[in-house]
């Protein structure tokens, strides 16, 4: 798919320079971008690659110097990073799948597929599911009994989706993804040492052997409009009422959500970060890679964790965190450079009891 | 599915109040119940949100005053949570799928089925599989050649069973759970930096680039009965003999463990939990979600970890740890208590260095 | 498969000691090894087991004395470890999968498959793959469009691998590994919270509700020779170019590799290690178990982390680091020995106070 500076620009609302009427064929990284390509540079510290390239265009920085920087032609966006998910979606190559119902696909009877959906080879649609029109359900995908997806959705190959699961529009979910297991939840007959552990925050008191009864999870999953599930990311079912995820919020790979769970709208999970049962997330919290949030907690609204974080307690709206235990991120950083400095200060107190002890006894 | 009041309170063994013959459908958190509904209010704080919602029914604490909540018949039981397992068992409309065998399944020609076994669309037995009677295996499952499943188990859509894997009654596994892959077990011609590293804890000496050799799985995977597996979980094939999962275990979604390792029975495996290779873990030992445990360790019976919690050291029984190291979940409260602290300590030290040092001089 | 003593030696190319024509057709533990097993009994530890089992010939750690042990036979190696590898590929009794291509397999008509490929059941194989001689698609495994795999692979049941992904020969993949599925990038209209936290270190200023735009990923994965990836691990597609993996590196079950990432050669990332996106990873660098490394990082080769280290900032190389936040090993086991001992600094600072409080007065 090849465009020209012009169109490109006038789609990502971004201004053209030079040489508008050359045509690009796919982007790349300035050093190795070939005459037919984009070259992206957008911080300054791209520059001196791009004389490495045979790029003739380039989406540029703000204020950068296209023409001595030997470009015919140049892309500028006040805010670039922003400009390249347009960029991106016009070149997006996409999977190279098939459109249509694949005659391996085994889809339940009853099942409602709206126009244009896409059933790739060997998927499973379940009795009862209704995909919305342009929904494409990839290769070995399986949607559950009474499940119902949205418009304009794309599952790639391998996505399971358990029974009556809600998915809402524009939906994506990455390979494996797997929406709707059971949840986690298993009591035993008498109050276990668990129970008792957290009660008092460490003693479980006298333990007995004690075997699992199962609770069975009567919920199931909902998902608002604009979500994405990353690769062999999980969410469950929840108990009773369903497990919940906003519009616009995006889960990355191997994220887990546990039952009951509620997340808001326009959050981010990155990748491998896990939700413990019944905890409810706000709106627009932003969770680092292997973030863990303990069970039954709450993180407000606009909250922020570094990598890493484990929270152990509820977090107010607003706040950046991070550590195990999770605190606020400056304080520590503070405790972090307490700790670099602990040897010497175990060192300076031992110093002053020696000083003070020969003082107080040549007092 | 419906049920009457009095039905499902001898079923559960519990006490049946007031209009016992009142018949519900289904269970629901008590704001929004309907009244075809069993609310589930089973402490204190859910009494308001009963009048908010429509049931007639609901299971309550011990000690509640039903008709004063406004309801028409009532469930109590001593410990509602447990109840709640049988409850959730009686109402629970499963997945929806058929029963028998699906044609397009691929099942070997001398994989031995049991009596009512179900094999979802699309999965896959192989050669000299044994399945036991009543066991579902869902959809595009995979059983290896030579593994055996016992009676009445539950595979969901996509799990996935190496070769010679033995497995107990009334398994569960989730969607996308692995049992048997590979071990992770390579090896150098020389002895390596991590090798050098483990026994100087810290200094591996003179680096020496060399690359691995494979040492390949020829153990299995063991697993007793009434376990269950969560989504996306994995569990490794031993290197000579097999990995093991005891009786009654049961692996949340994401867990992994490693080749080798040995868990007891009545153990739970929270999320994302990971168990380095031979690593021993006892009887009801409960790792709450992101635990990591170091190999070749050992954790005796009834150990319980907190959330995120690292292990690098055996843990001796009934044990209850947290923190990175792991410390008594005692000990850590007073460490992550002396952090908060940590900047006050610095000041006061400098503090009294300057006022001992004046004191020193002055004298 | 039976070999006889002098066969195992020589293809180790260890020493074979005693009855040499002895046979075995499996290796066992000591303690349970029959008579047709050979015993692994590689560390002194193991010779007491040696005499509760029946093996006539075992495998022994160097200097051992196999007459007095019991033996008619034994094999010895100086590094017994790394004889393994190649004892354990002679043992490996494999997966029990047929040969050839499944009929049930659906396979694109210009995929191109070398000689003695081999395509289980229900696998999808995509329009212009290149699949080399001799390599093994297993069962379900899907195999996306334009994507080359090289020769003498193994794709265990399940694997996923999206649209033009290369990869070099002797492939390892384990049940459930996806590879290219789409980066984790996503951007806000204007400059988000995370953005602002990142440049003060904490302060997010004032947040403003945006939601997120996509960044499709237009790069895809490299994969160099003699590369295993684990069950269930996932690599994500670059957003421009490739992310990379080099040759002879090794993923263990469930990590994850975010986009552009670039791993060098003959490196170990073990057991649910987590890398963010762009990040640099060396060669012969090996990542404990639960490791998580920060985004646009770089890693120096030979570089090591002990189990559950959380990487916030480079890592020279040559570094043996461990803990949250990663620090060299040996600082890192002071600061842990500080903290046990931290409680008696306060106490000990209290005390102090106290004495130069009154000395300083009594002055």
């Amino acid at each position: 798919m090849a465009y020209t500076i012009e169109q490109i620009a006038q789609a990502l609302g971004a201004t053209a320079f030079g040489a508008t009427d050359i045509t690009v064929e796919s982007v790349a990284e300035p050093a190795v971008a070939a005459t037919d390509q984009l070259a992206l540079a957008m911080k300054p510290e791209y520059a001196e690659q791009l004389s490495q390239g045979q790029a003739r265009a380039a989406m540029l920085w703000e204020g950068a110097d296209w023409k001595a920087l030997g470009l015919e032609a140049a892309i500028i966006s006040p805010r670039p990073r922003f400009a390249l998910s347009g960029l991106s979606a016009m070149m997006d190559p996409g999977q190279g799948w098939a459109t249509g119902i694949h005659p391996s696909a085994v889809i339940a009877e009853d099942a409602e597929l709206g126009e244009n959906v896409s059933v790739g080879p060997l998927a499973v649609i379940g009795a009862g599911a209704v995909i919305g029109a342009g929904t494409v359900i990839g290769p070995q995908c399986f949607v559950g009994a009474g499940t119902s997806i949205g418009q304009g959705g794309f599952l790639r190959e391998g996505v399971r989706i358990g029974a009556r699961v809600r998915i809402g529009d524009r939906f994506v979910a990455q390979p494996g993804a797997v929406i709707g297991g059971d949840g986690f939840s298993f009591v035993t007959p008498e109050v276990s040492g668990v129970e008792r552990a957290r009660q008092t925050l460490g003693d479980q008191g006298d333990v007995q052997k004690q075997s699992y009864a199962r609770i069975h999870s009567l919920g199931s999953v909902w998902i608002g409009d604009d979500a994405e599930v990353g690769c062999n990311a999980c969410i469950d079912r929840g108990t009773v009422r369903d497990t919940r995820i906003g519009n616009g919020t995006k889960l990355d790979n191997l994220v887990q959500v546990g039952h009951n769970v509620v997340v808001g709208n326009d959050t981010l999970l990155c990748g491998q970060v896990g939700i413990g049962g019944s905890t409810v997330i706000g709106n627009n919290v932003v969770l680092a890679g292997q973030t863990g949030v303990g069970d039954n907690l709450f993180i407000g609204d606009n909250a922020i964790t570094g990598g890493g974080t484990k929270v152990l307690a509820n977090i107010p709206a607003g706040r950046v965190m991070l550590g195990y235990p999770a605190m606020k991120m400056d304080s520590q950083m503070e405790v972090y450079k307490g700790l670099r400095r602990l040897k010497r200060l175990f060192a300076d107190v031992a110093e002053l009891k020696k000083t003070v002890s020969n003082t107080v006894q040549s007092d």
